[in-house]
């Protein structure tokens, strides 16, 4: 039978929990589509309760001023309520509710990232023993199908590895200092200023918020569980208008991303290695072109090849699309009484950072003097280093050495920084960057 | 209760129609991702029967010389085939084969772009009468998920416009007389020899074959019926080298856009317009950086905001790989007894040319004397076409006007081009092409 019978519309009553930005879109855009979404998919949606920190606050939402209350656990039971939609944000209270919506067989739509990524396979478990969708497309990069299109266009592809750059706040601070020449305090000033910042800016700049997305979309990439505590993490705080300037010199970017990837392990085993760091882009390679507030995920697949999803990463309308996609999966699944689930997700074998590979870029300050590099370049060899592009440039008595290596483990590359730090013709160890694209 | 049990995978034996680059590709990449498929999803996926023309050829791929038949319809049939894939091509006898499964009961995946875009209606709705998936990732940009965002993450979106560069053949031809100066007929011979362009290369350079994606991706898209037929076309073998410098002095690149968009038309009921034609794109849009045989679909939303979906567009394993993907869509749906279905769609009401609106590109040659613009500018303004920009270079006696207009209906502006060929002082009208990102 067909799932969309030509009839009236089945009634669908959201509880939605939080009326921030994306609630409130969420809440104006359901409305604003009822009616294609009726005749599309024969749903016929409507907002029934809201759960808000403050009733008194007036919200310009096409909802009755009767649906608000301040008792969220009133709405996830509310037997009128048929969905789930959780954007309050944070861990507690929003765990229990979705735990509770779950339980009594409610699909729940999230857009909660740091909720999933500390706590998403306990609840993907918690939704499959009760039959029914916990979705959270809205949970990374936005507006962007990133989650859907990983679970279940790329379901049998071999995927490699999942990079993002998935932090508009990070974007844009770095965009503004390779266009405009700014330094990291301007552009984040900017940025505050903005309110693309926050005034305690760590989540964003210290790469946190890009680590658990990282870990969302590792656990879903690899259909194994990761935690954002697995995450490793480099922030931007320590970037500086010259590494960008000697990057574009090299005719590379600076991006902040969140990479996942599957590797194999010493043992033979697979592994996954999660990281957030800032890292050197060719400017010829699609997410160099990624700019300002906007977000995009590049899949490299051992089948598919190349691809790469790009959109509007934040903002309350193109989150609640992404909710609104959801939303409509969710109750024509419960309309069909199925759920595809994720199940029940072992733990990912997580690579130790130190076994990572990657390539590098490195900037020495060193003496301007015969036999200088044939020095430096002993150092990487013995390390096992090798060395892909050198560019040198005299400063006075002293020389700048400006490398990008091959692919080499983090281990050895620690080590080789160690070694050449102790040698006497090295003045300073500058900034050291992974870099993609070898 | 969870889809995926815990115990033995369910067992999914595809019959394969077509065993090309695309169906040898499946069959591997079937064997490959055996194992993972059933640890993530609970199937056990093996190809067991596979339809050609010719059982004497040896195809390298990893089944049975017994699963070989020369009667497809025999495959259908099969009581031991539970899912069939056709990638064979072509309208006949594809469509009865895959009608046959349907009525059958089994669900369907094919890559088979000109099938669906004549006949998508009728095989959407025989497969929702039978409660099976008809599902076809595949049909249209290869490896880059589209249509399951289309349909499911953007299911509530109001989606203004899709645009796809979507035929690899035009795209590198464009590339490579934009970056070498190739002139069109040394680019398409190159691409002949390369074997990405036919030896009569009419569907790809007129915009047949784009075309064809263009009325599927709008079908799904705006949720209401259109045909290849609707589509209206220009192909790019018109287009000169000259016209390409002249649009990179404007910062423009020249690609081949499928384009399918909802208006709303003068009685206030909503419309569809959909073409294929030479467009220039500004060189900072998403767009212009898709080279070579890459594929991309750009999509304006009024919440989700700009989106862009990038990826290989063709090639037997990144095919194969949005077959696999929907293949065990389709088999995880069969097992839950239940399809979302894309249902019973009415007939859009398609956007006559005459009424498109978009921004123009116009290269004239006039005479070098006073007057003249005001002249040929009296024109535009006669026919309410706005100009955006102009630029005149001098040919001694001549001058070259290059103007982009802003958005003008097409009817006014051909009546525009009707009165510049009729005044005195205009010598020729080169090329007239239409502009995005006005």
């Amino acid at each position: 039978m067909n799932d969309v019978s030509p009839g009236s519309p089945d009634r669908v009553r959201i509880g939605l929990l939080g009326c921030g930005h994306v609630g409130a879109a969420l809440a104006s855009l359901v409305a604003e589509r009822r009616a294609e979404v009726a005749r599309r998919q024969g749903l016929d949606l409507e907002v029934t309760r809201i759960a808000v920190r403050n009733t008194a606050i007036d919200r310009d939402v096409p909802v009755d001023d009767g649906a608000f209350t301040t008792d969220a656990a009133s709405v996830v039971a509310d037997p009128d309520v048929d969905v789930v939609v959780e954007v309050m944000g944070g861990i507690e209270p929003a765990r229990e509710l979705v735990m509770a919506a779950l339980s009594a067989g409610k699909p729940v739509v999230t857009a909660n990232k740091e909720l999933l990524a500390n706590h998403g396979a306990e609840l993907y478990a918690l939704a499959a023993d009760n039959g029914v969708d916990l979705l959270f497309e809205a949970a990374v990069a936005g507006a962007i199908p990133i989650m859907r299109p990983l679970r279940e266009s790329l379901a049998g592809e071999p995927i490699e590895r999942v990079m993002g750059i998935v932090n508009g706040t990070t974007n844009f601070i770095l965009s503004r200092m390779s266009d405009d020449g700014a330094s990291y305090a301007d552009a984040l000033s900017e940025a505050q200023s903005l309110g693309y910042a926050e005034r305690d800016p760590t989540a964003d700049v210290e790469g946190y918020d890009a680590g658990a997305k990282a870990a969302i979309m590792a656990t879903v990439a690899f259909g194994a569980r990761v935690v954002a505590g697995d995450v490793y993490h480099e922030g931007i705080s320590g970037i500086s208008v010259a590494d960008i300037e000697f990057a574009a010199d090299l005719k590379h970017c600076i991006k902040l991303l969140a990479v996942a990837e599957q590797t194999v392990a010493d043992d033979g085993q697979s592994q996954v290695g999660v990281r957030v760091h800032p890292t050197l882009v060719p400017l010829d390679h699609p997410l160099a072109s990624v700019n300002g507030s906007f977000n995009a995920v590049f899949i490299e697949g051992g089948a598919a090849g190349d691809l790469m999803l790009y959109g509007r990463g934040a903002g309350g309308r193109p989150t609640a699309s992404a909710v609104l996609g959801d939303l409509i999966d969710a109750a024509a699944n419960l309309r069909r009484g199925s759920a595809p689930g994720i199940g029940v997700l072992e733990r990912a074998r997580i690579a130790p950072i130190d076994d990572v590979t990657s390539a590098y870029y490195l900037n020495l300050e060193v003496d301007d003097r015969p036999g200088v590099l044939a020095a430096v370049a002993t150092v990487f060899g013995e390390h096992g280093v090798s060395i892909r592009s050198m560019e040198q440039e005299g400063l006075g008595g002293e020389a700048r050495l400006v490398f990008i290596t091959h692919g080499a483990r983090e281990r050895d590359l620690r080590a080789t920084l160690t070694d050449l730090r102790s040698l006497d013709a090295v003045r300073a160890v500058g900034s050291v960057l992974r870099v993609i694209g070898d």
